[in-house]
């Protein structure tokens, strides 16, 4: 049988079952956006003849990472509040009070380049105007399944003083709404399916009741997945207290929120009692591992959720305090720092984090019929990893195989030389195909620049523990 | 003035002062080995002349990161010990044990490419056969502060049931001990200065008594320092409680070890106590965030060592259970761990990292003279990185600069271009002129292969957990 594209020769990481499906000698046939078939080198090269073949020798061969929660729409502001206190408040409201939407989407494009030159092939990008964001993934030809950030909250929330309970604008919360309405009618499933769209509440403290069941209503409708923020910070606890009188998880549950339908991201805030109750109602959990250590100095309840039973992947989340968004450095994050919370080498292994940023990140998004692992029928997301690169030496097979520990603890990113999505070569010898993306980088960077000039005064005036550490000459 | 070499027009880091030196248009002068002047590009400009300039117009110049501790002599182990119970006894030691020392010396020099790929400039190498080891430093062109590894302890010793007490033979520790001192004979203060030799003792638990004191009394005569692991484990703690009836630090106390002279590795088991203690002594730290983190799920005491006033810097240790020797990492953990530790995300900012990967790691190798900031008389060991690479989108420097934070949270390593040591340029647009890395990693692949496959009876009969993980498809 005639196919398009023969990887073979290479080791290939199927992550099918409950590990991750290692293949010595594998290769995988692509006919036209699908995986035609997994198997060793020599079979596929007896059944079928390809218009290209790829040498994957001395590379391994997986499914592209999915990074199940970031907000590429804030990567312009990258750097600017990471080791301070109110670092949304006093680091990031500063700038994104003057930031444009033209102008989030072009900086989201350097942030979608960051991610696919690190092996990323699937974005669930979760962030305002995604109607500008979305042609990001159309133009570069990533998979992406995206949300609209919806709230009814005034533009106006990050000049609130500290604590003080958020007003709500319910023209707001329909104009928003709206947006996200549009974007799947507009959007979703298009692009052959590589662009899908589902609902993004911002969070239960950031819009009033009634939205909120309105979102789910449409959910329901759609039959699409919430895509949500649930107790992720003491901010939202104190919010929902102040003004219903219980925490996040109780008054989710109070309203039918807890079930498949829901994707819980962060629940850093959530005792171990709620998170085995939220385990158990079949929401699933996205953990970001990096983002919460960083901004709040915390390792969320990940493995309990887990250990209850529960469904959770990885995300990036955001770059201005994370700060990056490689999901390499996620499965690094999480794997030391559960380790650490537990004070167990054998905690959270290579494998369970791998498959937490693959198969695992399709199921919790709701996508694994078509991504997240290497099986006939399946959309052809594929990277190949050059297993040369220092950081991989050496590569043993014999009696031990540690390409695993070495793609999560070593690996860097730049190891990852090609990228198929959708069954087309994205990228190649590491350069992206699709955009220039030095052009991009240069147009986003004056960009910013342009920002940071205009919010100048803003930031000063925050007089944020960051600015203090410019002055000092620490930065 | 005629110089050699001019870098100009970069963003410059001195990493002089109290913070990390920032110069917006920077520029420094390089003749012979040392560094003529630092300063502003049209200072610089004015001033002198250059035999070569190099441009590094988008580009941050900075010092070369110093490793302040690295086995390479078993990073052709990299990636078999972590994940587990018993690291070193059931995954270190059943290949270590058929490790010859030419194959050490052969792994080591991919380490050494890894190392300098990164940003690494100065490699504090401890590690068994340096004689041999240290080839690789002088061809490579690095600098290398290294010891000999000092213990009296049989080839035996991972056979040992676990809890064991160690056998000491005197005739194991004089030959280990005539290494060191003959390295130093031999190699200390050759290639320019590039190379210098310290002495190496293993750990209190690893050496009897009196050859402890040997090595110090020769550590005096030599004037320089010793490079230890102390309290590095659960397993050193019980070792020095069985056989001497105290733990390490009081012990090393009891024998005048605590001063200047000392480099205390790890610390790992040490008590809120006596860390203030040690600190106070003068003696020196090392922690290895990523190591520890990942092999033992601990975060050793090192933000109370500094905060009772003692000077700490960062090491990337060893590959078997790190995985990696990649200083870029060892800040992220460093700093990610201790936010966590503390609850706080002011805690161990960036640049209390990146002090501690390059003045702060001078300093305690005693070579603050010569390395760890760019000023003029200091040797020449700096590394160009590219700021336009994605990870370091946007570069932002008025009113906010955001550069560090970048370089400490997002960097992966590849965007070091280029590297310069001892005022030669050994990495330029990230190939390494001085080898042919291809051709060292391949050799150093085959020569992985032949161990595992001499050790393979010895890796069955160790059961470890990771070959159970390979045996159930999760590897």
């Amino acid at each position: 049988m005639k196919v398009d594209i023969i990887i073979h020769n290479g080791h290939l990481m199927t992550m099918e079952g409950k590990g991750v499906g290692y293949i010595a000698d594998g290769a995988v046939a692509i006919k036209h956006n699908k995986i035609e078939a997994v198997g060793q080198t020599q079979e596929i090269l007896r059944e079928y003849t390809a218009e290209r073949h790829i040498d994957a020798a001395n590379k391994l061969i997986m499914p592209g990472f999915i990074d199940a929660h970031i907000h590429t729409g804030i990567a312009i502001f990258r750097g600017v509040a990471q080791d301070m206190s109110n670092w949304m408040q006093k680091g990031l409201w500063p700038f994104q009070k003057h930031l444009r939407p033209d102008e989030s989407a072009i900086g989201s494009m350097v942030n979608i380049i960051e991610g696919i030159k690190a092996g990323t092939t699937t974005f669930c990008d979760y962030d305002g105007r995604m109607d500008l964001i979305v042609n990001n993934y159309k133009k570069i030809g990533a998979r992406a399944r995206v949300a609209e950030l919806v709230n009814e909250i005034p533009d106006n929330i990050g000049d609130l003083p500290v604590g003080e309970l958020y007003t709500f604008e319910s023209s707001i919360g329909e104009t928003k709404l709206n947006r996200n309405l549009e974007l799947y009618e507009k959007h979703h499933d298009t692009e052959d399916g590589r662009i899908t769209v589902i609902l993004g509440p911002h969070g239960p403290d950031m819009m009033s009741l009634e939205l909120l069941k309105e979102v789910k209503n449409h959910a329901e409708k759609l039959d699409t997945k919430l895509h949500m923020h649930v107790a992720q910070g003491d901010r939202e606890i104190n919010q929902m207290e102040k003004r219903y009188g219980k925490r996040s998880i109780e008054f989710l549950d109070e309203h039918d929120f807890l079930n498949e339908r829901l994707i819980a991201v962060h629940l850093t805030e959530a005792t171990d009692e709620e998170t085995a109750f939220i385990a158990k109602s079949g929401a699933s959990m996205i953990y970001c591992a990096g983002s919460i250590g960083i901004i709040d100095g915390m390792v969320p309840p990940v493995q309990h959720f887990l250990d209850a039973g529960g469904t959770a992947c990885l995300g990036s989340d955001q770059a201005p305090g994370n700060n990056s968004n490689n999901m390499l450095n996620e499965m690094k994050f999480a794997a030391i720092l559960n380790k650490v919370k537990y004070k167990n080498p054998q905690a959270f292994h290579a494998t369970q984090a791998l498959r937490m940023a693959t198969i695992e990140a399709a199921k919790v998004m709701g996508i694994d019929h078509e991504a997240g692992s290497l099986r006939s029928g399946k959309k052809a997301d594929i990277i190949l990893v050059d297993l040369t690169a220092p950081a991989f030496y050496p590569v043993l097979t014999k009696p031990i195989r540690n390409i695993v520990p070495n793609l999560v603890y070593s690996a860097r990113g730049d190891e990852v030389d090609t990228a198929i999505i959708d069954g087309k070569v994205i990228m190649e010898n590491k350069q992206i195909l699709t955009i220039h993306e030095k052009e991009e980088i240069s147009k986003a960077q004056q960009t910013a620049e342009n920002i940071a000039s205009r919010a100048e005064e803003d930031i000063l005036k925050a007089d944020s523990d960051i600015l203090q550490m410019v002055r000092d000459g620490l930065l």
